[in-house]
């Protein structure tokens, strides 16, 4: 990058570095995970594969990583600029958002970025509850991007659903990925989940429903982009659960140091930031296809 | 390939090309929707982007083309001997299965995959009634895979459940997929999501339980690998839906021609061999990077 | 593909397959190099990596191969239509062009794709004598590129000269490539080397001459692309040479068959597909890049 | 990476990143080639690709990057231990090494990596010229891989010779790139080319030459794996050439600032460790294709 007219950094046409210093850790709060696997984390896979492991704040698995990919992401939105993407935690454990209720200028209103006022209060009390008691709870966020011209994708290789689905899905602690109606697409008739179309602006169609969530044949279709993923509970917690340790000793396992106890919260922005990149680079693919 | 002892064919270690020709093609069948869009499916979202589209049973945003990903699975298993890789149908439309009545054996014993035989029987008249009715329903898979090593995948580039999420969202009319409790997860707590671990055989661990569905920060856990996928109602259906055609202009579309009222159904084997895909890929990925 | 207006053959966005069957095949003419491995051949190469070997017609070693690329070649042609690709043989053996004598017209009127009319004439003779004599003779291939746009290629990722030097490298026999001046280059000083510039049309430079063959620093210049490479002798010669064999006993091995006593020559097609390979590729990447 | 026994660090077996601080630039020595094109550079193709250009110390397009390759390299030598790589300099500007005097203890006695020591004498002053009148001179330069394992690379895709090829030709000022005999192989007859073979130890054959430079089919052969590049000379030179801005204008450009006479030494350590990442890089693919 350098510096251009009135001190505006400008990229020059070629790769971004981008380096985040970890400037609060605290190593030694992770010392009593140093060789036992906390049930639900990624310890014992990774030992298993590489090991070696690097234990402190949970090494190469720790969810830190997903602050590269939101300031990643940050520059992904200066390529489609035209785009807006917004996100919004839908469900928190066993509390759902009421859809009538939302508004999304409540979502920077409350600590959950939560579009219900309603459930965001709930929450509040909820999560109050699961962090005294030690535990955690899982989380489903949801997030639109508008303005996605029809085209981005491909049908078979490089599919816009596929993309986004490893995108999500690489996110640390989720286990699933829907677009639009999702899960839901399976309980309903072919004429029910049918978008119809009638004529809308400048030939393109006006469709009444949005059950692809922006999505057909892996290809954008001018909608918006729905995208929604579900986020597991915390997996470390206070309360003890019975492990083993790197030698095969069967031990109890309780996490000390600083954790969340619903680290879907933060998921939202990263999500946000995963949804931009997949856009951007469809948009530039896209480019490259088709001029 | 080359002809081997016995006649058995061998490969010399070089890509294996398949082709596998269309007999059965009955293109006239499609002309009614050669300019019109059928609501829900590809066909809009295709022309938006290539402007040109060959509109003979589906063209390239067919499931045809799911016959190749079958026939590459079954070499894929191949690679991975030691691994058993099953699929099932799991929920059709409005009926779920009974996860207690599960039968792998009843699978083979029903036209739909269902390992639930009250299910599959009661599924029978279910889809009975969708196809004179002239509509469609979506379906639920999920695809298992058994004595998959631990240490597949990798933390953050080339993570295990990102490439199923991709592999299994890029089947035709997937909207969503899960890996493990899934969408569940969200509404768990920590203490009940944690798969907990005693010692097992061989200093391996023996785990209590399988949330995580044999994936844990990108990498395999030595558990069954458990994913499972939503299909789409089939968007060509008989009822007539209100759409639009290549000219913009307002048009009632129903299709004629072949069409499956559950397009899931088909999608079970496919689900299978996108698994050993994956599975095969990462097997040989694993073997480079740690020998 | 689909058929457009008057029987042309359309793409319609997505890959193109090509299927090519040899109906030509000898394969009882390689049994006697089934288990001896030909020297300068990839015979020993091959069957160390995999330990099993299709020997017939050279299997996948076999330059038949390029048969595919030459087609495809034709192909990426035509999503850079106006830039015109042209190869010429500059060298048989001990016989090389005189580049004052280069004239395009002469490329087809002679069967080595010589530039060089008298050299071609000379050529004629000294090929049959090798022929003759069951030997064989390498060639140097140049390869031409006009109307490339300047900017194709990247300054460090993706530049166009090192793909230019793997798409050569990669043709079968060949051992060397390089770019405008070339080995060349090395002699030359500073001052010799550089092309200056002067003010030409549109605001675009006006080359005085083109040591860089059209790369510089990765990216196209504007200027002809220009490439070389070095196709070895034939490896597979009528001369017995000593060799081993499978079981590594020591051998004669002599080639029976159709061989060609210059491959090189061949390769000038070849050549001409892989420069149009590249710079389609590279034109679609620059245009997702800078649109 | 973390720290092991006796502060040893060790790769814990995910991504390593390397940060290299440019704590010696003097960006001001650039400023008289801000707008100016210099011949013979990447100034002018930078720019008509992406419209902006950072002309201090040559910006993206500088050989500074390479600093990074040698860096990396080092850690690929790692991966394939038992292989040993060794470069040096076989030619500056006119002078070439006589190849009997080759003793590879003198190439770290002089400053030019030249394993002829009486050819190294000779440099020194010619180079001492070079340098008093503001010119520059090109190099040829020699890598060679001795322990190299029989099959690394693939018949197609993923050839060796081609990912040489491809790594030494992106290496900054390099025009052209050879393996074995290179373009002297095209002048040799099938029968001089060929590398006879007899019967070696455990089963291997024994080569009685080494044209092929290790590498036939796009497979490594066991014998050394020899690559020559040509590097062209320093482009950056301070009598005066003619040029033109960035407005069209026609300049006379001459260069002050760090530069050397000769970039060609300085990338004898560059084409070593691209020759080590190569390797490595193939040989974890082959593990991966072979086991």
């Amino acid at each position: 990058m350098i510096e251009g007219a009135e001190g505006v950094l400008t990229t020059t046409g070629t790769p971004i570095g981008l380096l985040i210093r970890n400037v609060d850790q605290r190593s030694k709060d992770y010392s009593n995970i140093a060789s036992s696997y906390r049930p639900g984390h990624a310890d014992y896979a990774y030992d298993a594969k590489y090991g070696i492991r690097d234990h402190r704040g949970g090494g190469r698995s720790s969810a830190r990583e997903t602050a590269c990919r939101v300031a990643a992401g940050a520059i992904a939105r200066l390529v489609i600029p035209g785009v807006r993407i917004r996100g919004a935690l839908v469900a928190m454990g066993q509390i759902e958002i009421d859809r009538s209720r939302w508004d999304w200028a409540e979502v920077d209103q409350n600590p959950f970025f939560c579009p219900d006022p309603i459930a965001a209060k709930e929450m509040e009390g909820y999560l109050d509850g699961v962090r005294k008691s030690g535990s955690s709870v899982g989380a489903v966020i949801e997030v639109t991007a508008e303005n996605v011209p029809a085209g981005l994708g491909a049908p078979i290789y490089g599919k816009l659903d596929a993309d986004l689905a490893s995108a999500m899905m690489s996110i640390n602690a989720v286990k699933g990925v829907e677009i639009g109606e999702g899960f839901g697409a399976a309980r309903l008739s072919g004429e029910d989940n049918a978008d119809e179309m009638r004529a809308g602006e400048n030939g393109r169609p006006s469709f009444l429903s949005n059950h692809a969530g922006g999505v057909l044949g892996g290809i954008s279709t001018g909608q918006p982009v729905v995208v929604r993923f579900a986020v597991k509970p915390t997996s470390s917690i206070l309360t003890p659960r019975r492990s083993i340790d790197a030698d095969g000793q069967e031990v109890d396992v309780s996490t000390r140091g600083r954790h969340d106890p619903c680290v879907g919260i933060r998921a939202v922005p990263v999500g946000e930031a995963m949804m931009a990149l997949v856009l951007a680079d469809h948009a530039l693919r896209h480019r490259g296809q088709i001029g």
